[in-house]
């Protein structure tokens, strides 16, 4: 499936996640578009691509459809996340998953495994799990079947982390670190360095 | 200038402040290269642009190259930027802003205003910052001259902020809201959604 459909099904996903859908309601291509930003013939085909769950001139069964793209996502179940790198960045990263997730039961992402390096980091608890060294990464990642990383080590060290994490089964990784990661062709890495977008974002000031 | 040419040059610029270049320090277009995943002659072409500031044989005086990045990136000054939502993300960004620059006097963005609608918030500090009321925005974005704001409100009020906020001034958003943004031309919006990335990185497993 082209990066592109699999980007605006998680929107579409997103959006049916904070919308509400309750009173069994129904959700148009023109609706979703328009929260999307795409056309709604964009919305119809990229919907089609996984069978017809809509109905002409009445649109999507909200919650079938919220769960149809959740299956397809891979996340109809919680995401073990494991995140690499307890400074400033992945301690705000954790609390924000693990109050998302604490808070809303449709919110599939659980840190289950922090790391960091520093022994004033080692040992101490955010949102309710402990942080551990990052020599214990492998046994952790392996025993809490951890394939989704985040990465956020100063740039130096992010390399380094990434090979230990692909060692141990990690297969997906969100690096917040400046640094483009080398990993094989069965692992993903998606960018999203809030530093480098507020950068590139001054440059048009 | 390509957006793809601002991204790679903000690349630099990351990679540059984050490395040591005491001692009039040269950084080869292959060193450059190599933290950035792009091939050597990538970077001096990028660079070429801007004139000729390498030597042949050893490339570039760091100190000198990060000072011409941060000049055409406007972050040779700091930048004064607002976050619009205080909620786990919005919170936790404002305190990675100012910590960063706090610790770090080459980090050139700084959250210079806070806001929210919710009472309890409102009033509230953050590293040093108050959040003031969303109906404060326009007089406060005038007066701390914001150009760069940060959305992170939930998706039914991100068009409604962005609004407010363009008519003030601003002209370039980060919008962490999982909606498209409808701004005038001379506005730039840049997406970085963690929770979209994530779910497209659970699609990959």
């Amino acid at each position: 499936m082209p990066e592109v459909v699999v980007r605006r099904l998680a929107v579409y996903l997103r959006i049916l996640r904070e919308a509400d859908l309750s009173d069994n309601r129904f959700v148009s291509s023109a609706e979703l578009g328009e929260w999307a930003g795409v056309t709604p013939a964009q919305v119809r085909k990229d919907l089609a691509m996984f069978g017809e769950f809509g109905k002409q001139g009445v649109g999507y069964q909200g919650r079938n459809l919220r769960d149809e793209l959740a299956r397809i996502l891979n996340t109809d179940e919680t995401v073990a996340v494991a995140i690499i790198g307890m400074g400033e960045l992945g301690a705000a990263l954790a609390r924000y998953i693990q109050r998302r997730h604490a808070g809303n039961r449709e919110y599939p992402f659980r840190a289950v495994a922090l790391f960091d390096v520093d022994p004033a980091k080692v040992g101490v608890s955010v949102e309710g799990v402990a942080i551990d060294h990052l020599d214990a990464l492998p046994e952790r990642v392996r025993e809490q079947k951890v394939k989704l990383a985040v990465v956020s080590v100063p740039a130096a060290a992010a390399q380094a982390v990434t090979d230990r994490a692909v060692a141990a089964g990690v297969r997906a990784i969100l690096d917040f670190a400046p640094v483009k990661l080398r990993v094989p062709p069965h692992v993903r890495v998606h960018y999203a360095d809030v530093s480098l977008e507020l950068h590139q974002l001054a440059f048009y000031l």
